[in-house]
Parts: C-alpha cells; sequence; structure tokens
C-alpha cells in the first residue's frame, strides 16, 4: 500500500526536485573534479576509502530470477491532450523503478555512492529504453506518435535549428526500432535483466585515476553478467547453435543503446512536464528516496 | 607508387573537399527525404531498384586473413607545433584507409550506395578509434597530450560553453582508455577486421520503410561477423571458457565506440586543418575516389 501511493506520487517527486535542482544547478558549478561532491553530500556517502572488491559477488548469482522481475504500475492513458503528460509520467516512474530495482542487486550495493550515481548517470537513457520494450501494458504506438507530433510541432511553431530536429527525430526513430526488434526477440524477464545489468556496468564511464579499482570491479561484473545471460540461455535452448546466435542478438542490441545521448532523451520525455530540470540532478535524491523505502 | 602518392596527398584532397563541401551545405539544405541525394548525384549511385539479398555472402566467409590487414601509413612527427596537424593528417589518413579496406569486403560492395554513404556515416568515429587502437606505430600519446592540451586552451581562451568543453573532454578520455583497454587484450589483425565490421554494419541506422530489405541484410551480416569472430577465437584458444570469455570482452569494446558523438570526434580532430567541412560531406567523395584508384 506505501508502495502504491509512493509510485503514484513519483511525478511530484519530480516536480519537487526541479526546484531543488535548480538551486542544486547554481551550486554545482560544475568543475571536473567537484562534479559529484554535491550529489554526494545529499546522499551522505562521501568515498574517501580506496574500493575494495568483495569476491562473494562472483561466487554467487548476479541475479536471482525472483529479482529479474520489473513490475511497472503503467500510468492510465487519458484523453488525448494529455499523451505528453503520460510519457512524462511512464519515463519518471521507469527511472525511479530501474533505480529501486537495481538497489536489490548485491553488486550495484558494492559500489560506493558516488560510483553509483556516476554510472546511472551514464545508463539512464539505455534503462529507459529497455523499460519501454520490456512492459508490454505500456502504449508504445501512443509514446511515439506523440513524440513525432511533438518534434513536428517544434519544427513548425518554433525556431530550432534543423540539426537538433534531426536528432530529436533520429533518437525517436531508434527507440522505436529498438523496442520493436526486441518485440520479435520475445526476451524473458532474466534476458531483460541481464541487458539491464550490462549497460548498467560501464567500465568506461569510470576513467579517472583514484576510479582504478572499482573500474576493474565494474568490468568484471559486466563480464560476469554476460556469461549469466549466455549460462541462462543456454539453459533455455537445447540447441547450442541456436543459443549461441541468439546471445550475440542480444548483445548487439546494446550498441544502439549506448548511442542515446541523454540531452536528447531528457528533451523528448521529461521537457514538458517538468521545465529545466535534468535527470543527472534528480539521481541522487532518488537513489536516498529507494534506501530509504520498503516498496 | 600510385598508392603512395594517394596517401600522402590525402589531406590536400580533404582541403579540396572542403570547399566543395562548404558549396555542399548550401546546396544540401538537408530536409529529412532529400539528405542523401546530392552525395548520391556525387556518387552517380541513385537507387531506385529494391535490394536483394545475395545468399552467397552467407556461404563464403565474410572475411578472409589476407583481408584483415590495415596498413598505415603513419604520418612522420614533426616537431611540437605540429602536433595538431599530426592528428589531422592520421584523421584523413585513417578514415580514407577505413573506407578503403571496407569496399574489398564483398557484402560492403553488395551495398547500394546510398547505404554506403548512411552506414559510414554512422560509424567512422568507432572505425577511427579501431585504428587507432590497432596501428602501433602511431604515437598514441602525442596524440592524446596534444588533444587535451588544446582542449584545456579552449577552455581557458575562447568563450566556450563549459557544457561543450566537458563533452570534448570526456571523449578524449572515452577514446584513450578504449586505447589502452585494446592493448592489454592484444588483438590480431583478424580481430581489429571483424570488429570494424561489427560496428559498420548497423541495421539500426537504417530506419526507413523503403530501406526494410536492406536492414534485414545488414542485420544478418552483423550476426555473420559476430559468428564468424567467434569462429576464429575458438580457432586461436584451445579452452572453450577462454574463448567464450574473449568474445564476449571483445564484443563489449563496441559499446563505448557506440557512445562517441560524431559531431565531438570531428571537433576534436578535424577542426583545425579543415575548417568547417563535415566528414559527412567527405564520404561520397572518398567512396568515389577509393572506387576509381588501386591502392
Amino acid at each position: 500500500m506505501q508502495g502504491t501511493i509512493l509510485v503514484l506520487y513519483i511525478s511530484h517527486i519530480f516536480f519537487f526536485c526541479k526546484i531543488i535542482g535548480l538551486f542544486l544547478l547554481k551550486l554545482a558549478d560544475s568543475s571536473a573534479d567537484d562534479e559529484y561532491e554535491v550529489a554526494e553530500t545529499i546522499l551522505g556517502v562521501a568515498n574517501t576509502k580506496e574500493f575494495v572488491a568483495n569476491e562473494c559477488i562472483f561466487e554467487n548469482e548476479i541475479l536471482t530470477s525472483a529479482q529479474a522481475a520489473f513490475n511497472l504500475q503503467t500510468p492510465t492513458l487519458m484523453s488525448a491532450y494529455l499523451n505528453l503528460h503520460y510519457i512524462c509520467e511512464t519515463g519518471s516512474r521507469v527511472i525511479f523503478l530501474s533505480i529501486y530495482w537495481m538497489r536489490k542487486i548485491a553488486a550495484f550495493d558494492q559500489l560506493d555512492g558516488r560510483t553509483q550515481i556516476k554510472l546511472l548517470r551514464a545508463s539512464w537513457p539505455g534503462l529507459l529504453a529497455i523499460a519501454l520494450a520490456q512492459v508490454r501494458s505500456l502504449s508504445i504506438t501512443t509514446i511515439i506518435t506523440t513524440l513525432v507530433a511533438n518534434v513536428r510541432q517544434l519544427a513548425e511553431v518554433d525556431k530550432i535549428e534543423p540539426q537538433k530536429i534531426r536528432k530529436l527525430s533520429e533518437h525517436i526513430a531508434r527507440i522505436h526500432s529498438y523496442i520493436q526488434e526486441t518485440l520479435t526477440l520475445d526476451l524473458d524477464d532474466m534476458e531483460f535483466a541481464f541487458l539491464r545489468l550490462a549497460i548498467f556496468f560501464n567500465p568506461h564511464m569510470l576513467l579517472r585515476k583514484r576510479e582504478c579499482n572499482v573500474r576493474d570491479f565494474v568490468r568484471r561484473v559486466q563480464l560476469y553478467v554476460l556469461s549469466s545471460l549466455r549460462k541462462h540461455i543456454a539453459s533455455q535452448l537445447d540447441d547450442e547453435q541456436q543459443a549461441e546466435e541468439r546471445f550475440s542478438t542480444l548483445i548487439i542490441t546494446l550498441l544502439p543503446l549506448a548511442a542515446l545521448e541523454s540531452d536528447v532523451i531528457e528533451e523528448l520525455f521529461f521537457s514538458n512536464l517538468i521545465g529545466q530540470v535534468q535527470i543527472d540532478n534528480m539521481i541522487p535524491y532518488i537513489l536516498t528516496l529507494s534506501a530509504n523505502t520498503s516498496l
């Protein structure tokens, strides 16, 4: 019950974040080194210790079937003029649930707050696309047609550079193509979950010298996720050749997700309800919130 | 001999392209549908026929070991104040050779000119990064330190948005990290070649209705490339487990390449020598040139 109320009010939390986010934007004058300081202060996770990998992570399953489910409470589709609200509400719920979902993964829990924030900031567009492909009760037709109409309107009415309009259109087309391809592949919850983890545990986002240890850990987790995905597929398919092909097909679907640019996705999904707020600024809040509640 | 002269004069060809490119920029008023018309006129490849996949591609090897070599004639490192020229010259030669290299692949040859251009425009930053990691005679230290110094100078002297500076810096760090990781993996020429093909044959760039057939073909080629890469690795390593791990490790290196944004890479590598010209405008010329010469 508590969870239901919480989910229903996510968009209000986002709105609340907008106000603090704007304040934060001024505070965090984003010099490269201080970038995560403000977020860390909020999260209370300032990290001074050196990261030490917990080997238990690699001795146990990275993911149990109980953890794989991604039960999104989809918003209700109202009249057409509220379609933009439907998109934004869907996006907000997906991001909230993706972070909440991630918290249940032991390997995620091993990371310090700074790294969790950094990897979530880099991966949220991909996590959003995966969820759109996974949650069948969402009206993808509504989302895509509304996004297209919205960009068309932007191109006609507002004075926006053609290059930007092209980028927005390309991103809609890519997301649509990703969803369609994923539908034909008919993934199960475990497969979606492994892909979610593979896109999140991205060592290439941890490039500073002091991140050396945590980067190695993240790289090992990413490979462990892939080998677990391979085993899972092999357990589902008798034919070895077929299993290998499916494995390659699923991994290669990650490429278009890696190419999604967060500022473009932000503009498509979140520009209407919550104005200027950036998802980057909200991630620390959602992390705190999901740590303190039992959904 | 003819080939040597050709390679030595690539930067001059690029300079020549600048002039025509600027003219083209005015010509190609880039409405979504006309986007490739100008390029097609130059290339003389206007495509009206429906694409039919040639099944022979999947009956033969996608790549022979003779085709795998990537013999770049690296530019000579001169005094420090010419380092930016070294970077641009390296970038130009890599793009030229990558396209020339691709022409020798039968599956590439099957594609119509429109599709070749489209896929090259989407993949050249990744192809550039792969070449930087592969060609050991290049001075990566010079390239990276010069790029860093250049961005630092931009940040100090010019009035450029902090967000843009951050993007440029992130891209340098990503390329550096990719090169370093690839060095530790010690890839052979065949592995590099398969990765080059996997990043080029990207079905997610062909999203129009009329591209349906060619998209399916490109998707099949991409999967065929991956299964060929797996077989190649298995033939090199006795231990099956090790081979599978190496396969996953290599495929996952494609993710940071997919995330490279072409306008940022263009600014880093090509802003100094050739001014405003876009690689997108040069690709049709290089394709024509490589079709008419025997390097």
